[in-house]
């Protein structure tokens, strides 16, 4: 929560433009967060997450500073060229791609794409001819905050054969990816995925496939509640893993950070729509925003993310409340299981803060889901 | 399925506009249902849920036939204005809501109001004075495929002294609601809640408050993969019920179908994108749409809700196979816990009819996530 962020915020009520939820995003943050990856990890590019914020402010401004990008589809990577990006800054990481998809992508110029199994090798194969290619590897992600599911990578055995094909096909095998799981906070799983990178480039050097490049994804956490581990730790132990496993022979490594560098950033601004109980005899409290699951929390999805909030009452006494959005959809509640404590002079109308929003808000939130707009963000 | 979809769909690729996932919604068959609806409960008023569909195309039609509008949002109400209802046809079903967003709805002419605790009353006092309210009773939705949190409604006893509470300030303390949850199939649901709510009616009547409606909300089931009992099925029921629990006084009723109005009356056509596997000794298929969570299929959440996928391989062998969505998301999956069948003759390129989508899909797309627009929509 910057002083800038206060600042707007302040002047948003003061003109009465406080009606509905907003995200206000610090720029200077997000920069500050890029110099930290940047300083942290001097060996390895930077290809930020689009998805996590793709608001064209902020790409902007990593384009200028000399980020590349990640992206998820056609529409990401041309707004990361009309951010300033350059094709060849450019990874098409979606390992889902539509055969015409790809061909328009390779015709804007963009020649590195993920993949993990023959089929899409065979996509890239016939639309974008000679391109570069990464394999997506399964990892399982133990300590992650928001695991990932099985949906993207292949096992490693299978990934030399999807890069075998891809050489046989006239691209050019460059590497492979992992990702460690979302909000990952122990600074060893990136030693033991990078310990398996190192297995899948010996058994394809074996094969006569000589890689270049080891993409390790994201997964950098932001702050919530819990303590994170600074991007330099991060940085220290990844480079003394790629040492372990790779010798002097360290590949070409590239981050695709997206909560890491965004994610706390920005600041949601909530109203308090009502404050109830179910029976006189309850002691929870059912909390109510104007924003829930379907505005852009929906990271609250089984309650994994935690965020912070705060509150004008903050240092009051502080008592469990169920927090629910503001939907007639019953599947619209925040923290059910684990109630998340509030101050207990919290009234309707009051603003609540919640932070650590800058990543995975603004786009998830549904297009007009009970007539309520999605949310209003403000880059500053 | 119907054939004016089918051909719908068929123009549509032969025009070469299918590169996007589409949804196409029969308004004559949502025009059947709502005829079954007044015909089966001929002595209760259908109030639309209009957070189902709010398409202006279909809401002009219910208009038209008679229908009545639950509202979630001002926006809700606006729209229901705009395609021809008048405001004695529209109820503000949200037990949420802003106070000066009850304002606005007084404004324009809304006097029906839905609460759960004092705190609501309370603002629909001071913004809609003399208006009328109805209050929700939590209900436990035992057989109801999407079951309801404790989100919405209080205890019996409490509803006694909100309504109370409303009289008190000068509102009309107009009748009670309930929902028996979503996709109910057991037809007893209401027996049991129609008990609940005539002892409401009896309490309030010790009081001297002289309760006149029992809104029976929705709950009504579209027909997925299983069968559901027919809505002249459940209108037999509702009565007899009434009967039962209020004798020859039985109050005015409302219902509310949403996905029993629409759900049956839309298919989603879609693209397979990728078919793969894991690895080479996996015997499930990852088969990838250019649809998932959160382009508009969000009730596959916990796998809650199974649509019928048809194919051109209709009738060929069937296997099952994990389904996701296009994008890079890991939560981005429809059915992983239990596999999906389909046919093993699948291919990358085919196109997927999922039925049963007519409800609950448009407005929870999210606005851009991954680049990807809202889901694009038709009513015929």
């Amino acid at each position: 929560m910057t002083e800038r962020i206060q600042e707007f915020l302040r002047d948003r009520r003061n003109k009465g433009l406080d009606v509905e939820p907003c995200l206000v995003v610090d720029l200077e943050v997000v920069r500050d967060n890029y110099q930290s990856f940047a300083a942290s990890l001097p060996d390895s590019r930077v290809f930020y997450a689009v998805k996590a914020n793709p608001a064209p402010e902020l790409l902007a401004m990593l384009a200028s500073l000399g980020s590349c990008f990640d992206c998820a589809s056609v529409a990401e990577i041309q707004m990361a060229l009309a951010a300033g990006a350059t094709p060849d800054r450019i990874s098409f990481g979606n390992t889902i791609k539509k055969e015409r998809d790809i061909a328009r992508a390779f015709e804007l110029g963009i020649n590195l794409y993920a993949v993990d199994c023959a089929a899409e090798v065979e996509k890239v194969a016939r639309a974008a001819p000679g391109a570069k290619v990464f394999c997506r590897i399964l990892y399982d992600c133990v300590g992650a905050e928001w695991p990932l599911s099985r949906k993207f990578g292949c096992e490693p055995a299978m990934a030399v054969d999807v890069l075998d094909l891809a050489k046989r096909l006239g691209l050019e095998a460059y590497g492979i990816s992992f990702h460690v799981g979302s909000q990952q906070r122990k600074l060893k799983s990136w030693d033991r995925a990078l310990e398996m990178a190192a297995a899948v480039f010996r058994d394809c050097a074996e094969r006569g496939i000589n890689l270049s490049m080891v993409n390790m994804g994201g997964g950098f956490p932001t702050k919530y509640l819990k303590e994170v581990p600074a991007v330099v730790q991060y940085g220290r132990s990844i480079f003394r893993a790629l040492r372990k496993h790779f010798g002097n022979q360290i590949p070409e490594t590239i981050i695709e950070p997206g909560r890491g560098m965004v994610g706390n950033a920005g600041v949601i601004e909530a109203e308090v729509v009502l404050i109830s109980k179910k029976s006189e005899a309850d002691d929870v409290r059912w909390v109510y925003l104007d924003i829930g699951k379907f505005g852009g929390l929906a990271e609250t999805m089984d309650e994994a993310i935690r965020y912070p909030i705060r509150s004008r009452h903050d240092g009051a006494e502080m008592r469990p409340c169920v927090l629910a959005g503001p939907t007639c959809d019953s599947a619209d509640v925040l923290y059910e299981k684990m109630p998340y404590p509030l101050p207990v002079t919290l009234e309707i109308g009051d603003k609540l803060l919640i932070e650590g929003t800058g990543a995975y808000t603004s786009t998830y939130s549904a297009v007009a889901f009970n007539g309520f707009p999605p949310l209003k963000t403000y880059h500053i």
